[in-house]
């Protein structure tokens, strides 16, 4: 027989809990909610995603891994999960871990003002089906696009972009455009301006017919140079000396051009995806 | 005055709802989760994504476009809402929407289990502190190195990859690569299998010493022919019949390598991420 330690909890000590994302599909949506829920609580948690549970024998381990550090802790794991089948749901909820149905806790108020019974089988959140078969090919063709398009690599074709996203070097261009691909199947070119640009800067002939699709992204020069000393240690490319050139010598081209510019030193890539989107009125497509 | 004319609605037909998701942030869980739940009943919808909703002036502007399609209805917007400052939410929940907080249903209970008050300010789930901003340079190294290793460009450092996968052409490589980089913040290469390569097919010498870290995928040929007529038509490369020839020998290398492979016909690119991880054991990192 081990003996076991239980944890003292004193005042002002930051809790631990054990978390389980439980899904029968890509377990995404657990994950992702999951932490936007738990992020409110002054907690740290050690978490585990199990994705693809369809059976009762996989359940049925889980059950024992939830129970086993139960039994350990005497603290309840939190349990956040989303289970079609009710024989595979049944086991993990009747764990010693405390469950939460992420999708059900929604239907349930929302079967009411709907009027009409829910049917889970309709649902895979990150699945592919014959219906969404040809938006899912828009999407691989925009992840093609974009890759044909990034760093300025093509110039041709840029009337079929959706929207053609300027910088220099590392302000985030590339992330960018390939979230705005994948994750909302838009055709998004880049185009970079470098050192050699800087003198005399002035927006490309190639890019002058597409004026309203263009979008700058600016940073600040101190985190532009730190990423930049990543790539190339004590560099002149690093330097916060040419950092602050290319910023001023690029957002005053921006301005001038009437282009519409976002500082992006403080977001991440899903928000300056979804703040193109918004400023440029694109279409958020969902996969 | 205008005169509505109300929708009637008739036995088994498919009912049609106006549904908003309103967030301070990306709007990306709102919508993500909205999907989910509403994929369980039998409806239609047109959505309204509205992100970076901060402030009252946007909110009651929006307010006034769910009363306004309420007042032409007679049926309710469903609002999927995650807000932060309960002077915007207000005035969003005044609306005549059926209004559902996706974030808060689920802190409700949650509360009651960790026995500690939830600080919804702490909250910014897409988005980038000091905190992660390690983990954020994390993800872009990643997107940096799996397009330096995308589709067998550089064969050099794949001792940094963590997964290295292969496959023919258009069997789902790329866009698999990227979402595991960009979603996970796993380096991950690719290197395809050409049809110059078909005729006595082997492992490459250079991906021998990564032989635990390949993972191999295949696809109906009747799928590849489908996905390569779209880029090459009536080519030999698009013809079902060099499709058949190559997935036949890559599936006989797979095997005789004991490289794990998965059929990718069916599944979108975050099934085929998350098995990869799964049957991997990689750390699926969150951004």
């Amino acid at each position: 027989m081990i003996e076991i330690q239980l944890p003292q909890i004193q005042d002002n000590e930051i809790l631990e809990r054990s978390v389980f994302f439980i899904s029968d599909g890509t377990a995404i949506t657990a994950e992702v909610l999951g932490h936007a829920v738990l992020s409110q609580f002054p907690i740290t948690i050690t978490s585990y995603t199990l994705p693809f549970v369809t059976n009762k024998i996989r359940a049925e381990e889980i059950r024992n891994q939830i129970n086993t550090i139960y039994q350990a802790t005497q603290i309840r794991p939190l349990v956040f999960y989303s289970i079609i089948s009710s024989e595979v749901k049944n086991i993990i909820t009747s764990s010693k871990g405390f469950c939460l149905d992420i999708v059900q806790t929604l239907v349930a108020p929302l079967q009411q003002e709907i009027g009409l019974e829910p049917k889970p089988e309709l649902h895979r959140t990150h699945g592919l089906s014959e219906k969404n078969l040809s938006q899912y090919d828009a999407r691989i063709a925009a992840i093609d696009y974009t890759l044909a398009h990034d760093d300025g690599i093509s110039l041709r074709n840029l009337d079929q972009a959706q929207v053609i996203i300027l910088g220099v070097s590392r302000c985030g261009k590339t992330p960018t455009s390939l979230y705005l691909a994948m994750q909302f199947g838009i055709q998004a070119a880049n185009y970079p301006f470098t050192a050699d640009d800087m003198d005399n800067l002035q927006l490309p002939a190639d890019l002058k017919p597409f004026q309203q699709k263009l979008f700058g992204l600016t940073i600040s020069p101190e985190r532009l140079a730190a990423i930049r000393e990543e790539r190339r240690e004590n560099s002149r490319y690093a330097s916060l000396r040419q950092c602050r050139i290319e910023i001023t010598e690029v957002e005053a081209l921006f301005r001038k051009n009437k282009i519409n510019y976002l500082n992006t030193t403080n977001y991440s890539v899903e928000e300056i995806s979804t703040k193109i989107i918004d400023s440029m009125g694109l279409k958020r497509r969902m996969f």
